[in-house]
């Protein structure tokens, strides 16, 4: 069978970014999403392989598309997952809420009580990913550090 | 031609409730998204007349369905009012997010700066509407007047 490099799994099993709780959290949102059982006999690393865009798989997709289900799932998972982390942080409940149009646009918030404390504009959303688990975790750990301070500079509208 | 009592229009040409500024930015809105130039020969009261929907009418709908885009275009056009309403009172932007699954549930924000000035959770979307225009008003009123007030409780956080 023929396989484009840019098919090929990236993340390898043995990496310890894989270990990293937003990723495990992540891992964990995806394959609650897969219904159909396909990630069943996956690897973690295979499940989490297609968030990694690479130059190479980036210039593959086309500048403009519309996001299909399996994107959108991948992107709710990252929001969840930052929420969770939110959650832990502040003892707080935090909630995402993603709005993603046909065209690829969209808007990702996450919301602790009547707190905006991530808001994010989604832009070409048909070809969401990161250069590498590491970059996803960086990305990440940055986000939710401002939104946790953004939740405890503002408690008292955290906590309505 | 035949036509069901229930597509009577209902809404009057003379009815005042047409002159309050939030019917008056619901024409607004809802006749900005009539790109094909069907609300062009239509009296306000004929562009505003789904949005009734009395007891008859709630009968005439199934009670599971799919929320079409039209029937989104007037939430969208309901909050967007709302919104306006509440910039105008705050003197702050407000950003009103609809999130609808296909299953016609969602939920309905407005966003000012960091605050969720109003937050409601929406059901049976595709039998979306208001008993009549004054019951729209005083909703529509109500919802404001507790945004705002949240609003000017939490001005730091709205001006964020």
């Amino acid at each position: 069978m023929y396989e484009e490099e840019s098919n090929q799994i990236l993340v390898q099993d043995d990496d310890p970014a894989l270990q990293h709780p937003i990723i495990r959290q992540m891992v964990i949102q995806l394959r609650a999403t897969d219904s159909y059982g396909t990630f069943d006999t996956w690897s973690d690393a295979r499940v989490l392989d297609p968030l990694v865009m690479t130059k190479e798989r980036r210039r593959a997709i086309p500048i403009v598309g519309d996001p299909d289900e399996i994107i959108i799932t991948r992107i709710k998972a990252f929001y969840n997952a930052m929420s969770q982390m939110i959650e832990k942080e502040t003892g707080i409940m935090a909630t995402p809420v993603i709005n993603i149009s046909h065209e690829g646009f969209g808007r990702a918030l996450i919301l602790v009580g009547k707190l905006v404390a991530l808001d994010k504009t989604l832009r070409d959303v048909h070809r969401f990913g990161f250069g590498s688990l590491d970059i996803l975790i960086e990305d990440a750990n940055k986000l939710v550090t401002k939104a946790c301070e953004l939740v405890n500079e503002h408690r008292v509208v955290a906590e309505l």
